[in-house]
Order: structure tokens, then C-alpha cells, then sequence
């Protein structure tokens, strides 16, 4: 429950973000370090954003299933690149049932290693591929500065995990999973995200490519909202995936792997709040109107709670996630309040006047005071609420959008860069080298967010010189400030 | 992919339901000893029992949370009964981050602890109560002999956690969940189950009392299929939960706790598998229609793929679950073999001759042979199709039904008991204490099931005495074998 408001984004923007988590109820600390409880509220924001997704994959021809928690620390170490970027964040069991275990177990940090090992037993010949497998689970990443949501040392996701009779099928399913991600992200989360391939020190440990979608939040700082991963032959040949073709020759499969994450909350959280709190898009709003009933005397209550009762369940017939907030001895203002910072997309206020002229006054999330109020006729609700809703949707979209756009700016020398990382995302030509990336992350605190594709379509490398390093540039990259 | 069939049930049940379990895609075993590897089949059937639960939570007004993966061991301790029952089957981190931990953390068994020290600091006063709280996650108990689905060292489960102001209120809640999963296990999955309290001996450790429901599988033994708790002030003892009541005096809450686990998945396996594989109930089966399209020559292909496409779209748009089994260079006979290995309740065939005459032909997998098969006008089989499914709920219910009223036996004395454990569940006066409850399982190898609720309603203690030890019986107690 809310009773003061939330620091101002102005005045703290990191602030502004715990408050709003908080006070919107969605999360909570939890005694071990790192760790977070997700509340209900932002639970049913989860299963939304989770329901989202996992329509996508079935769609897509994914079907779900579950591998163990516990991983043997000898399966991590197989592939070079993927201990070496995990072993610092493994959690280890050395004990179970009483005794010292003869091998430590880890904690999933991921897994490609044990489906990796998996797939090898269930994949015999080319008749068995594709195999399209995602699983919904909890991953733990040992976290030192954790943050609500952005980053935990537990987490939940989803993680798909694929295996391909060639590198193309692999690679075309790596960049259509992508797409799925931005057309949930853009669709349901109204988070304007730009597709591309990270570079050479942000991708996946064990990856050949990885590709991200990166959303721009509030403070315009980047947040890395889903990732899909190309892994080549590198888990094949550490776990034996392998197939015999129709030739009868055995051979090593192309593997993927992809995921989102409870992170994505976060990304909502940014992207859409405001001074006053959670902005949710209606799409995966848990509830997409409240509706608070207003009276002073008795003799109203009834006339006021009969016309309630009957809106509800017109909503709920079309559709609608309605709720009715009849707590007693409290305000209405504080209702709408409370409301607000939960980020409810309408509220609708039916009083005895309403009942009598046959009307309701229903009132925008993302159109704060007057401007966004305006009184519906009752009849036909069914209708005019669901349009509203998307309306609401499309404008949270589009302001999204256009706070994006005017924070992308094109460098072309190195102090450009600098200047414009302070207040968006600067687009440069880059080498792709790491000792370049690291310079400008040292000097300017901004990363590779990623090289996005719409961009670099027409990219002919070596036509033009990184602005930073003088080599070489592979492509265009957006640099910014990033979570 | 099944090419061979299961041991029969008569010849060695533990191997049959083995068989099934992997034969049918299920599950596997992983590579760490005691984990499971739920497929995609496996998980869809969870998925589904996932769903007729959740749907039965929310409308009894419980929301889903998330609580950590991760418990302090101090935590553990802090209810004496608990860490005493949980103490030998837990699996404990003692590393994170690369260093050793100060206090190793416990891989959550079960949440009692960490949610009740979250309810702790969340509820203030008897308004924020009662607290209607249920997770769906994965917990570990370390497991010596484990068994796919009966048994594992990690095992996926819902566990419910509520907190009430008043004693009755946290019975009445232990009771109604007791009613939901009865109504689920008996109205979805089709499993009778007996809903009973356990004993002294069986209940949860930091229970007041426990109550269960009990299937009895194939081989007449019980399984604990789900289970619901009063824990009275225990856990609010342990953890400080408390509240300010209307008279602004602070109390003790009473709080119960409720699970069901992937357990519920080898419940449906043993109730309803056969000799020939499994048997889906149609409610939760997540193929229910498998079509498999017969043709011999290629100019016969068009004519019935055409009438595949038309029933499967008419199928479902009436919302039935249906695959088209279109592999080719298998017989239809091994495609018959491995739908019915999975336990899908219809079968449909449709060949050139049906395409003619205009009907389908149709196969029920709870009726072997002839009799289970029926000609069906391709009209209206988006009625006739769902009626039938529900024919096959029904007869499965009926069938494990009688199954088990044909081995549930009332025993007078001992020896009889002997004798009807030995097939099935002896019902006798029982003292519900420890050491004849021992007594029994060492020389008989049965143990409580529970005191079945409908038998006892009218039971007053003192009139009979136990048939094993002569004390007093508190109530009439079913004993048999057990998972």
C-alpha cells in the first residue's frame, strides 16, 4: 500500500526505480543477499509477460519441458568460454543428504551444458531434427550489487535450447526467435526495443553471435531485454550432439539458445513509469480497470453498487481484467492514488450522478489530469473500454517511441560520442575489437549496446574507419549507458 | 519413440510403470543421480494438471508469488520439529561468488520458513489478513532411491501458504484446499482418492495435523497425491507473525500450508496405465484426438488429406486438443502401437473409404479392439467428438473406481489385516500411536494411510479398541502398502 509517493525521477532516477517497485508492490528484498521475493502483483505481471512468450513459441513450433536444477561442475568446465564467463557466478552445493558430495553440484547458471549433454542421448539421426525446446525455470547468478528485477542473484526465465541438421536452419532460427522477442517486446510490452548483434566482449560465453533486443528506458540508459544466441558447433563438440545425415555419415549439430527474463519487468517498470508511479500496458496489465464506486450516503450505496456490479460484468464478459475496489474507510482520493502508482492503464469512478445520467467517468493512466477524464455512456462499455485500452496501449507506444528516436544521435568523431552517451545513444562506425570497446566503456562509462540490424543492412566493412581507434569498422554500434 | 511394448503390470509393476514412464516420452533420468528430465510429452500432461489447479486456486481467491530458491540454514532451525524432519534431505550451497559463505544456504525443501518470515514483516494488523498466497516452483530432498515422477531428488510442486487471524478460519482453509484437490484428482484426473488425516507417525513436520489424499494405483498400493496442512501457531511462533487485532492487541497468527507435486503425474500413470501403455483422462490428456490419415496409393492421398484438414479444423475450433500423425514411412499399425503406448484417449482413422462413405472411424483407448471402435458421420463431430471424451473421463473414473472399492476391506483383527495388505487396504479401529503403527509397518510392511474422512464423522473415541495393541482407537484408519 502506497502513502507517500516516489522520489522523483529528476532528483534520483535509481531511487525513483526502488520506490516505484516497492510502493507498486511488486517486489520485496529477501533475507539472503541478492535474492528478491516477487509479489503478487508483480507475479501476475510475470505470468502475463510469460503467458506472452509462450504463446509466441508454441506458435513458432516450441514445445516445453524441464531439465534438473543441478548440474555436475565437470559438465561447466567442457566449454572453454562458457566456464571461464560462469565460474565466477556459480553457486555451488558441496553437501546433500548429510554427506560431502564426491563432486560439487552447480547451481544452473544456464543450461546449455546439461540439455547439451541431453540432446546428445535423444538425437540419433536426421529424422530427430530440429529439436525446438524451451524451458520456463529459475537460474541463479552469484550477484554482488543486486537491483530489483534488473538484477538478481536468482531469477526466472525462460530459456529455449535448439539443435539443427546446419548452420543456416541454426542461424535462421536464432534471428527468427529474435524477431519473436521484438514483436513481443514492441506488441505487448509497448517497449520500442532495437534489434541487433552484440559485439565481440558482450556476447554469450561459448556463443559464435549473439543478438540482443535493447530497450531504452527512462533515464535513457540501456536495458538488455532478451537475448538469442548462434552457438555454431561449440556445444555439439563438447557434448557429442551429434546426427547421422540422410547419407548415412555422422555428423555435429548447429545448436541455439535464447531467453527473457524476469529483467523484462524492470525494462516496463522504466520504460512507461512515471513521477507518479508504474505505467502498465494494458495488454499485459494485470488489471486493466479499476473501478472505484463513490457515494457519501447510505441510500446511494446501493443504486451505485447495483450499476458497478452490472459494468463488471459487462467487462468481464468482453473480456476486460476489471477490478472493483470497495475497500471501506478509505477515500476515493486515496484510491485513485494507490491506483495510479500500481500503474491500472483506467480507472472508472461511478457515483449517484453517473447512475442517474446513465454515464461513467473514466480516467487515463497516460493522460494525467483533466485531459485524460472523460464520461462514457454505459451501454456499450464492452466496446469502448477494449478501444480505450488499446489506445492506451498505442500511446504508451508511441511515447516510448519518440523519447527514443530523440535520444539516438549519430557521432562521427570520438568527442561526439562522448558528449551525446551523457543523455542517449551514439551511433559510430566500430571495430568490433575489444581493447577499443573497453577504452570507450573506461573513459565514457558506455558500452556496445549492439549493432543493429535495420543499420547495417547495406554495411560494406572497410569502407569506413572507426572514429575511436582509426581500424577498420565492421559496422554501425550504438554506444550508451547500460544496466 | 516405443518399438518394443512394456513388461506386463503381472509380471513386475515396478518395471511396467518404468517402462511406461520412458517408452511413453515422459521423462528420463538426468545425469546427476535423483533428477529427472521432464520431456515435452511429461510437461504438457503437468502443464495441464498445472492449469486445472491454478484455475481452482484463483477462484478461491489465492494469487501466486515467488519466494527464493536460496534459505538461510538458521531459518531451518528455528521450528524444532521441522528441522528435524528436514535435516537429512537437505542439499546445502556452501560456495557462491568463487568464496566460501559465511552461512551456507539450504536449498528450499519446502517454504514454511522463508514465507513465513516475509509474512511476518508484511502483515501489521488483523486487515491485512488472511494472507492467500500459493508458489508453483522446484524444491529439493535429497533422495537415495529415487523413482521418475514418485520420487525425486528435485521434483516441481505448488505449495500454498496462508495466514489467519483465528484458529477456525486456518482449519476451515486446511479443509477447503483439501476439498479443491480432491475435486481436482477425482473430476480431472480421474483418480477416487480417499481423503483422510494422517497419522501421528506420517503427518508434516511442523504440522499440527495433516490431511491427504490418497490414490490407490494399479498394484493396490497408496500414493500420496497431495497434501494440506494446519500448522496452527508453530511457524508464527518460529517467525513472528503477527498481528494487531481490532482491539489494537497484538497475536499470533494461524497458518496452514498445501502441496501438490509432479508426483501427481506417476498417480496417473498407475491409476489408469495398462499392459498396452498409458491412458490419458481426457481433461488433462494433452493430445485427445490423434488423427492418422490411411492411404495406399498417391492419388488416394489428396481425397484424405483433404478430410484430415476439415475434421482437425472442425476439432479445433470446437477446442479439442488434436494431432495429425502425418509421419510418413511408418504403417499406420506402429502408429497406432505408439499412440496408444501415450495413452491418447481417441484414435481416429480416416482412409479413402471413409472419405466416401463421409465418416471417420474411431477408436477408444480405454476399450481394447472392436468394441472400442465405432463409425461416426464426419457431420457434427465437433459435438460428437466432445461427448465421447467425456464418456472416456467417465469410464476411467468408474474403472479406477471399482478397482478400488474391490480392494479396500474393513479387518477386524490383526491377522486379517495381514492378510488384506497383502492386496490391497485393510480399514481397522487404530490407536494412532507411534509404536503400533511401527509395529505394523516392520511386520507387515503397511503403513497409515490416513483416517479417511467420510468414516470417521460419527466416531467417538473410547468405544472400540485397536485390534493391534488393544488401546483405545481414535478413529477408523486405512492401512496398506505404499510409495
Amino acid at each position: 500500500m502506497s502513502d507517500k509517493g516516489v522520489t522523483p525521477r529528476s532528483e534520483d532516477y535509481s531511487r525513483w526505480y526502488t520506490d516505484v517497485v516497492r510502493k507498486a508492490d511488486l517486489a520485496d528484498y529477501a533475507p539472503v543477499r541478492g535474492c528478491m521475493i516477487i509479489k503478487p502483483y508483480g507475479y501476475e505481471l510475470w505470468e502475463a509477460i510469460r503467458n506472452g512468450l509462450d504463446r509466441r513459441f508454441k506458435a513458432t513450433g516450441h514445445r516445453n519441458a524441464y531439465f534438473p536444477l543441478f548440474i555436475p561442475m565437470s559438465f561447466i568446465e567442457k566449454e572453454a568460454e562458457h566456464v571461464e564467463g560462469f565460474a565466477p557466478e556459480l553457486a555451488v552445493v558441496t553437501h546433500g543428504g548429510g554427506k560431502e558430495l564426491e563432486e560439487p553440484l552447480v547451481v544452473r547458471p544456464t543450461s546449455e551444458t546439461v540439455i547439451g549433454h541431453a540432446y546428445a542421448q535423444w538425437i540419433k539421426s536426421y529424422r530427430d531434427l530440429p529439436v525446438l525446446i524451451n524451458q520456463w525455470a529459475n537460474v541463479v547468478r552469484w550477484e554482488m550489487r543486486p537491483r530489483l528485477f534488473l538484477r538478481t542473484m536468482e531469477f526466472l526465465w525462460q530459456e529455449g535450447h535448439t539443435a539443427h541438421a546446419t548452420a543456416q536452419e541454426a542461424k535462421d532460427e536464432t534471428m527468427r526467435m529474435l524477431d519473436v522477442y521484438a514483436d513481443f517486446a514492441v506488441n505487448d510490452a509497448a517497449i520500442p526495443v532495437v534489434k541487433g548483434r552484440k559485439s565481440a566482449r558482450e556476447k554469450f560465453a561459448g556463443a559464435e553471435s549473439s543478438y540482443t533486443i535493447e530497450a531504452m528506458v527512462g533515464n535513457t540508459w540501456a536495458l538488455q531485454s532478451g537475448t538469442s544466441h548462434y552457438l555454431g558447433q561449440n556445444f555439439a563438440k563438447a557434448f557429442n550432439i551429434q546426427f547421422l545425415d540422410e547419407g548415412n555419415e555422422l555428423k555435429l549439430c548447429y545448436t541455439t539458445s535464447w531467453g527473457v527474463s524476469t529483467r523484462m519487468v524492470g525494462g516496463i517498470v522504466m520504460t512507461h513509469g512515471d513521477d507518479t508511479g508504474l505505467r502498465l500496458p494494458p495488454r499485459l496489465a494485470p488489471i486493466q480497470v479499476v473501478i472505484v464506486p463513490i457515494w457519501r450516503k447510505p441510500e446511494e450505496q446501493t443504486a451505485v453498487s447495483e450499476r458497478v456490479g452490472q459494468v463488471r460484468d459487462a467487462l468481464v464478459a468482453a473480456g476486460v481484467r476489471v477490478h472493483v475496489d470497495d475497500r471501506e474507510g478509505i477515500t476515493p482520493g486515496f484510491k485513485f492514488n494507490d491506483w495510479e502508482m500500481r500503474g491500472v492503464p483506467l480507472r472508472m469512478e461511478i457515483g449517484p450522478r453517473d447512475v442517474a445520467s446513465g454515464s461513467v467517468v473514466v480516467a487515463r493512466r497516460d493522460v494525467p489530469g483533466r485531459d485524460g477524464k472523460e464520461s462514457l455512456p454505459a451501454e456499450g462499455l464492452d466496446r469502448a473500454i477494449p478501444d480505450l485500452l488499446e489506445r492506451v496501449q498505442e500511446a504508451l507506444l508511441s511515447q516510448a517511441t519518440a523519447f527514443r528516436d530523440a535520444h539516438l544521435h549519430e557521432a562521427s568523431t570520438y568527442d561526439e560520442l562522448k558528449e551525446i552517451v551523457t543523455d542517449g545513444w551514439a551511433l559510430i562506425p566500430h571495430c568490433d575489437t575489444l581493447a577499443c570497446e573497453e577504452r570507450i566503456k573506461d573513459e565514457t562509462k558506455a558500452s556496445s549496446r549492439c549493432f543493429p540490424i535495420d543499420l547495417n543492412r547495406d554495411w560494406k566493412t572497410g569502407s569506413v574507419r572507426c572514429p575511436v581507434c582509426g581500424e577498420p569498422a565492421v559496422g554501425l554500434a550504438y554506444f550508451g549507458r547500460a544496466y
